[in-house]
């Protein structure tokens, strides 16, 4: 029921909710914006899929060209793969179970890299032939202060992996590569740019000891959204950008000053279902499985944004229905008849956008395209 | 990649990670308690579906008759209707929009119901035909403290509403409908029964004053898994059950004392991907994508529990990876080497389920069988 009608033009009121709306318009300008900020700094877009899961989407993240991206599952590498994208990192935590599935991207793709950051994953690399004419093609995962995958900056294991895999004659060392997702944790602090600049200086000393030990490190990359919406001259030691959430943004970037709230491109639409004066309180149909629970209690209004309704707040959610109460004061029912739409900015669009087997894609009121992601692992 | 495998059989040890795991005897085990209390207590089993959405799974909710659901989601209307189910319930709250969708499952299916608990509702239930030969069948829904969806049970909107819906020429006035969520907040107090019992006799209360308005009935119905896992002679007063989450159960359900740890069908099966002893700390491939953050918080093991190792502790999780610690003293690192599998009981398995675009369902270590959930709305 959820397909693009079969005739016709479908508008936004007549959607089926809860849907994830996306703004094409939005997108392409968000996109366009982090490309032209790498042009700028001479580095290269190494875009993170993870946010969208979609063709049409990383098509405008690559800029048309299809080359570049870093994932989060091998499912959205071999999807990417099947639709003629190229030159894409699996950007996990290489483990040997991943070895017959990284094999057959190796195989099929002319650029396929892993993420490295333990003995086991060098190890395994160099026990496994790779596919006749070709290498593997490892980055080294740096931990900068993130404390999630990645060897430790200041340890020495960093230059020790690094030289395993450059004398591996199978594998090509492309470089190092960091993700410093402690950036949004300057929701706080407000400081992205100190977590941006030390997250750089802290990498930058890890290539001077992996070059000291004779080894070439040609990639360089960090990523975060928070940090590659403020680029600086710090950024032009590096030789890639890997963010991801920027495509959509949402309203956890707004609260980290990436972006502004008009910049936000998704939305959730959803209707009033209820009406319940007695306890000041209206109903809607979205969920958590139609929003996800994520930053409950992070923003006066709850864990999402409602677009031109300051007043309402999210407090609560079961599976398939949302408790919005008034941020002050009384509600006005009858400015919200049941049936009405509302649209809400997600906390995370990241979380949300995974809750989805489409997205509803529109210019201004109108449904002009239906975007279908990948799901599973 | 995540399908069958085209020949041979499956390991538990072999799927790709995250996956959801069934345990097909546990399921059937818990659908077959639920339907002897049902028969034991003289009461219709109406079981809710929205925990799995999956065919197989509604087979055992039903015992294999197919007749008697309630669904969340329109769309999990629409699927089992194209299974050859019956007698199905949309047990949500009815709104204008879903109109057209509710005249073609009234059309198609012998018995379909719609859930009505506002004046809009039944205004619209009655400015409609219904398909030819057929009449709406719509059920009031009472609010006995739960506080979501549903006319408050001393409200004379009650009766008022049932009243319309009796005296409509088109509606059959089917009964009423409660479900009493509220018995999760006895996590706390331990007083399930006490909110089983209360909410039975606020309903009959309705029940009686709708009666003496001059309407018949027919059904009286009150759901959710933890009253319904404590069967008591208070229910005898009632028509049918609408519990769903027995289904699988969860670690939520262990706390609520509705089942043993034993009796939870599902689990999440992960990979330890990285070892981090400097901060004494493991991570594996189950973000929140592969489990949801619900229950963060509720137990000394964070939000899920891991079979067979209770000093392990998911404290938190980004998109693919969790964050896992002891819950007392150091990781023993040489017991969970990279790629090991571990095994977690969600803390809700709805959220969780709701995650999977495919079940894998084992008996002992063999992967038996792939069930498929309808997802959407």
């Amino acid at each position: 029921m959820e397909g693009p009608s079969s005739g016709g033009e479908r508008r936004v009121s007549e959607l089926v909710t809860p849907a994830f709306v996306v703004d094409r318009s939005l997108v392409a300008a968000n996109c366009a914006k982090i490309l032209a900020a790498c042009t700028e700094l001479g580095l290269t877009l190494r875009a993170q899929t993870k946010t969208h899961k979609t063709i049409e989407g990383a098509v405008l993240q690559t800029g048309g060209s299809r080359r570049g991206l870093v994932t989060s599952t091998l499912q959205e590498a071999e999807f990417y793969a099947e639709h003629g994208f190229d030159d894409i990192l699996y950007g996990f935590p290489f483990i040997p179970h991943h070895m017959p599935r990284v094999a057959q991207l190796t195989k099929r793709l002319e650029k396929f890299h892993v993420m490295i950051d333990s003995q086991v994953a060098v190890d395994t690399l160099a026990a496994n032939d790779p596919p006749p004419g070709k290498q593997w093609s490892a980055l080294l995962a740096i931990n900068c202060g993130n404390n999630r995958e990645g060897v430790w900056w200041e340890a020495g294991e960093a230059e020790a992996l690094a030289w395993q895999l450059y004398k591996t004659p199978s594998v090509t060392f492309a470089g190092v590569y960091v993700h410093c997702g402690n950036s949004y944790k300057a929701v706080q602090s407000g400081d992205v740019e100190g977590v941006r600049d030390q997250t750089i200086e802290r990498l930058l000393a890890v290539v001077d000891r992996i070059k000291g030990r004779g080894v070439a490190c040609p990639g360089i990359g960090v990523g975060s959204t928070p940090t590659c919406s403020r680029p600086g001259p710090s950024m032009k030691q590096l030789t890639e950008l890997h963010p991801g959430n920027y495509i959509f943004y949402d309203a956890q970037q707004v609260s980290l000053g990436s972006c502004r709230q008009e910049d936000v491109a998704c939305c959730v639409a959803t209707r009033v279902i209820g009406h319940h004066p007695d306890r000041n309180q209206l109903l809607i149909d979205c969920g958590f499985t139609g929003l996800t629970k994520q930053g409950m209690g992070q923003l006066p209004s709850g864990c999402c944004i409602f677009r031109g309704h300051p007043n309402l707040k999210l407090d609560n959610m079961t599976q398939e229905i949302g408790f919005v109460d008034a941020v002050e004061g009384r509600l006005d029912f009858e400015q919200y008849p049941i049936g009405c739409m509302l649209f809400l900015l997600p906390w995370h669009s990241c979380a949300t956008a995974a809750m989805y087997p489409e997205y509803q894609v529109v210019e201004g009121d109108v449904v002009v395209d239906v975007w279908r992601p990948t799901r599973g692992w």
